[in-house]
Order: C-alpha cells, then sequence, then structure tokens
C-alpha cells in the first residue's frame, strides 16, 4: 500500500541493520573489547573543545529569540558572509554571503542541489568505489545514477577517458567526492585538470551546461601536508557541498553549507531555486543555534594526528599481514583488496570479530573498506585477528 | 537549464520576497514603529528559559562525542521513549520509542511521511483554506494535492460530507492542521468522528488504507480551555507531525517528531521506511543537542496567556472598527473577511501601512490572515490604520 520505492528500499535497508546487529551480537558473546568494528564513519575524535565554548557563550549571550528564530531560509546572512570570507582566505576566492546557503549537513545539500538542477531522466555521474547514497539522492528527483567503473589500473584517480566515454546530452551534473570515501585517495590537482577538460569540451559539443557538485566533508582530513583541490578555481560550472559532521566531529547536528559562484551558468537561479528547495524539501533551514556556532570555529580543526596515526598503524598492520592496500591520503578510510569475493570476505572476517564493509556497498566488489575512525588501541589490538583472516587466505608472509 | 519544476517556483516565490521587501521599504520610510507586520507564522514569545538551561546543562554535561555523534536514524531511543511517555501521559496512549522518530521540524516529518506513503499520482486531501506548502510537499513525490472547498457556512470546520464527494480509490492520505492555520479555528471532537467515520466507510469500500495525517505545530496553542482532540483516538490510521517550533519558540532549531501508531495499517513497514526517508531525504537525524535539550522540556509551556491577550485586544479592534473575524479558538492567526478582493485588499491594507496574508494564498480568497504572534503593543499600535482602512471600504459602525 505504501511507496512502492520505499517498500523496496526496507528490504535493501536490511543489509546495514544487519550489520548493527552482528556487532551487538558479537559484543554480548565475546565481549566488546574483543570486537573489532570498522563498519562506522563515524568520528571517534570528539568536536574541538571551542565548540563546547561557542554552544555557551551563544546559548548565554544571544537573545532567544534571535538565537532560535526563523532566519532567511538561506541561513543568517553574517553566518553565511564569515563562511565565504574563511573560503576566500583559504582557496583566495571572490564569494560573498550570496554564495553561500547554510544546509542541514552535506546531505541536506546535496537533495537542495540535485531538487533544484534535475529534470526528471537527467543522468548524474560518479565515479566508481562511490557512497551508494548519491544513487539515492538522485532517484528522489527521478534522476538516473550513472557509474563510471572504477580506475584501478590508475590507483582510483578518476579516469577523464572514461568520464568522456559516459557524457551525454542527458548528463547535468557530476558527483565528485575528494578526499574520497572510501578509498581514501586524493584525486590530484592533474586529475582534476583532465575532469574539467572534458566537461568543457562536452558541455561544448552539446550546448549543455554539465555541474561538478564537489561534495567535501573529508577535506580537512588529509595526511603527509596533500590537500584537495579547490574545484571552483578548476571549472566554472562547480558547486560545492560542505559538511562539519567529519572536521568538527559534529555528525549528528546536521550542519553544512553549499556554494554556488557567481560564474556558474545560472547562478542566481541556482540560487534562488536551492533557496526554495530548502525549504520546500522540508529542511527549511540549517538548525539555528550550530550556524552560530559554527562561525564562530571556521578555524578551529579536528585531531588529524590521531587519524594519521591511526593510519599508519593500521596500514602497517595489515600489508605486513600481508593484505594489499591502498595507501590513503585523506578522509579516514582503508581501501583493502579482498583476496576472492568481498562479500564472502567481510563474512569471514565476522568470524574473526572483525566488522568491515564490503565493497560491493560502493560499487566496487573486490574491496572492502575499514574505517579507521576508531580508537588507536582497537587497531592494534585488532591486528592478530586480521593475520589470522590473512593466514586463512594464505596470505601470510 | 535546470528544473522545470523549480524554475517555476522561483516566479512564484517573489510574492513572498516582495512582502518582506515591502515591508523593509515601509519601515526604512516610515519607520519601523509605524510598520504594522502581522504576515509572519514567528513566534514573538521567547523561548521559555529552561530551553537555555537545558542547553547550557547538556553542553556541559554531556560526552561531545555523545552529544553530537551519529545515532539511529530515528533519534535517541532514550528521547524517543520520553516524546512517547509524555503522549501516553497526555492523552492516554501506549506509545513507546518504537512509535517515534525524531524529525527535522514537523515540515521535515510530512516529508518523512509523505515520502514513505506516496506512489505517483496518489492523492492527498487537504481542508481549504491550508498552509500552501503542503501543495510543495505532495509534488515532491509526484503526488496529487486535492483541496476540499472551504467550509465557510460551517465556520470553517472540516466538512465530511464534503471529504466524502472527494475520496477516491487513489486517495492515500488526508493531511488535518488541527488547530489550523490560517483559520484559528479547532476542529471539534464532533468534526473529527464525522471526519473519520467518512474515511472508515471509504476504506471499506475501496479496500484500501487512507492515513490521516495530523500536523500539529500549534496544538498548544490553543485558548479558553479548549484542545485539540488527539487524533489517534478517534481514527486506527493516524500518523501525527509535530514540532516545538511554536510550542517553545524553536522554529530555527528544526526539531519535532512523528508519531507512528502501532494500530496503523503496515505500521511497523512504515515505521521502517520512514527511518530511511530520513535518511534519504538528507536529514539523516534530527539535530543531536536539541532532540536533548527538547526532552528535558517536554513539560515547558510558552506563554501562551500573551498570545491570548493579543487575540482579545486584536478580535475586539478589528471587529470593533466594522470587520467580520473568526473568533480563534488556536494557533496566533485572526481569519478576516475582506471587503472585496482578498488581495486587493492587502495592497490597500500596505497604503495603511498594515502588512496581512491574502487568503488566495491558503487556497482561500475573500479573507486575509493577520497572524499576532507579535507584540501587544504593535497590535494597539496599529488599529487606528486598520479603522481607518475599515473607514476606506465603508464597514466602520
Amino acid at each position: 500500500m505504501i511507496s512502492a520505492k520505499m517498500i523496496k528500499m526496507t528490504e535493501g535497508g536490511s543489509a546495514i541493520r544487519a550489520m548493527f546487529e552482528e556487532g551487538a551480537r558479537l559484543a554480548a558473546q565475546y565481549g566488546r573489547e574483543n570486537v573489532y568494528d570498522f563498519s562506522l564513519g563515524n568520528p571517534n575524535i570528539p568536536a574541538p573543545e571551542k565548540v563546547r565554548e561557542s554552544i555557551l557563550r551563544v546559548a548565554r549571550e544571544t537573545d532567544p529569540m534571535e538565537l532560535h528564530g526563523y532566519m532567511s531560509n538561506s541561513g543568517y546572512p553574517e553566518v553565511r558572509a564569515k563562511v565565504a570570507a574563511s573560503l576566500n582566505r583559504r582557496f583566495g576566492t571572490g564569494f560573498d554571503e550570496n554564495n553561500i546557503i547554510m544546509t542541514v549537513g552535506a546531505a541536506g545539500g546535496l537533495n537542495v542541489l540535485l531538487k533544484t538542477l534535475l529534470n526528471p531522466g537527467d543522468e548524474v555521474l560518479v565515479f566508481a568505489p562511490y557512497f551508494l547514497e548519491y544513487g539515492n539522492y538522485v532517484s528522489n528527483f527521478d534522476g538516473v545514477l550513472k557509474a563510471i567503473p572504477a580506475n584501478i589500473a590508475g590507483n582510483f584517480q578518476p579516469d577523464a577517458e572514461a568520464l568522456r566515454a559516459a557524457v551525454t546530452p542527458r548528463t547535468k551534473a557530476l558527483i565528485l567526492n575528494n578526499p574520497n570515501n572510501p578509498t581514501g585517495v586524493i584525486y590530484t590537482g592533474e586529475s582534476i585538470k583532465a575532469i574539467a577538460s572534458v566537461l568543457e569540451e562536452k558541455q561544448a559539443e552539446y550546448g549543455t551546461s554539465i555541474y561538478l557538485i564537489s561534495d567535501e566533508p573529508y577535506r580537512e582530513l588529509a595526511y603527509d601536508g596533500k590537500e584537495a583541490p579547490w574545484l571552483t578555481g578548476y571549472y566554472r560550472n562547480t558547486l560545492v557541498g560542505y559538511s562539519w559532521s567529519k572536521s568538527l566531529s559534529l555528525p549528528g547536528e546536521r550542519i553544512g553549507y553549499v556554494v554556488i559562484p557567481s560564474e556558474c551558468d545560472d547562478a542566481q537561479l541556482i540560487f534562488d531555486a536551492a533557496v526554495i528547495a530548502n525549504r520546500i524539501l522540508g529542511f527549511v533551514n540549517a538548525p539555528s543555534l550550530q550556524q552560530r556556532v559554527v562561525a564562530e570555529c571556521l578555524d578551529e580543526q579536528t585531531d588529524v594526528a590521531a587519524y594519521d596515526r591511526n593510519r599508519r598503524t593500521l596500514y602497517e598492520g595489515l600489508t605486513g599481514a600481508g593484505f594489499e592496500c591502498v595507501y590513503p591520503d585523506g578522509a579516514f578510510y582503508m581501501w583493502v583488496k579482498t583476496p576472492g569475493d568481498d562479500r564472502e570476505f567481510s563474512e569471514r572476517a565476522k568470524r574473526h570479530n572483525i566488522l568491515v564493509v564490503p565493497g560491493t556497498s560502493f560499487a566496487c566488489p573486490g574491496y572492502v573498506r575499514v574505517a579507521y575512525c576508531v580508537s588507536h588501541d582497537m587497531i592494534v589490538r585488532s591486528l592478530p585477528a586480521f593475520r589470522a583472516l590473512a593466514a586463512e587466505y594464505g596470505l601470510s608472509k
């Protein structure tokens, strides 16, 4: 009786629930300290102390009407101006508050952008492996998600030639996630240039506008001095979605923004439509108190060094055990090649009390994602289990 | 190039923007104190002090990982349990946390429910006058909104016979807003019984499930000891959407919940699908800090007496000036019959520095909505302007 689409999803959704339940079952049976849950992208570093101080200060000092009242559906102008100024300082851009819309996290922002852009049947491209939720977001607006096969030979950099083959006159957008979930790869400036060049070429060929939607919740999680390129400098029709979920460890608060640069095709129309989309999709506006909090914390950083330490320990441990891993430059995920089927591998991992997500869940079989936003201690304790698993597959060195 | 639906909306949306701009223009020209803006449903009573205390306490005492981390997409189980217990105390129901999903306000909740229920072409009924945004929410999921004409003769109570004529085999839901925006009317127990009886009859006739979606942001704003009936006691297939926007003056925080009673047809399926809808629509979950805050403030109330005082002063003032008004039992809106076209009336009102919303914006021409969630002082100061307006129409007594 209810939505046919949603009935199908309740069936599909049970895989994730099954993973949760399995984790709880294992913890009950073996003790929580003996279960190694690498399945979730939930930051384990607490929010910076400045976040707490800002909450206390704004709650104490701000008039409740101003703190909790309605504002423009795009967010507080002064908060948007501060976000714009911060981007300008970091990336040499020239944004102001009229380029920024505060959103209910990046998930909210992406839905707002897709609602704004898509006509039914419009195509949205992604490079595999990708966060499968993009498919749901695109489907919300009757768009068609088309995945470009993983560039395994090119170490998971996006492949511009494969992009060229995938673009059609119906292509409305390409979603790029950099640093990447699930691979931990940072797409290089060179890769981005090649992509931009293909998009420019195809726009000219078809007489269309193709928007590059940059989903950047992991921007600040980058290691060894690397940094994800800021895309509006590479391609005119770039839109950015951002969230403080990872960078300030605020995933539950649902706070982020989108950037709509003035040089985009139809920039003003997109901005106006996106503000309306924010309202009619039911977000209305980004949570008001958190808008003021993040505006005070724009220069705060999470403890990237801790994630880096996890990264090194896990990489050494897993490669030492014989696994082949992509060396991650960003985010907090290790992308591990599985000897054999990835779903079977993750099932066998469970028997060692290890929980990881099969690559199939990112449209890229043959790998698993190991999320290292966990305690360093758990990583160390898990290594014997990983070694035992490697031995089962005859990988041990 | 962008979404054709959204382009159309940016054109329509300019009416509201024009109202804002007109208000700003009038304020600049005549001084803010000489402009009487009754156009917005933004509470003017600050949030109870307990809200601030709760924010300070949870920010000080809660581990940041717990306070700002991910939880189930349905919300914190302990918060949902407290909401359920509070409803049980007030309405004698038997809910638990498995009947409650925390949402990004009522707008988020309604979108979640409609995403869950609607197949393309499904019909959703509303009684005019109604909050026009419902049409956008239904359209988000390719449903068809059908408005049942206003029951002017019946003092804007919902008309069960008109409902009977409107239900078809494609009717999936009826949205009811009680107390009502824009009329301020509270639908009586008798009206609700008649509606429930028609829905039961039509369900049986067509072999369908018709869900009654009760949108209740104004529940606690009721006067003279009146109260909106709690609908799950009247009709089995009731779903409730709630928000603390008005009751705790937190409209900017986007915090509310939906109730999915266990006795509904397909209750478990609806619950599971709604949790997924919450995620894939991009809400992910209701803002985490505010979930904990409202859970501590379930027994708090806004200053209803202040709204009541506004209501009486405005009603006396407007009827004394010769206007015909619906005597409002709830919400904070006065529904005023216009002598002549409502859009022309609201234009003429502007010349007296009065801003009101034409009934046409609620699918009910011939009336205007006067929002009295404003300072009592402004109401008193506005009355000479209303009298001058009445005189223009030859209404003055």
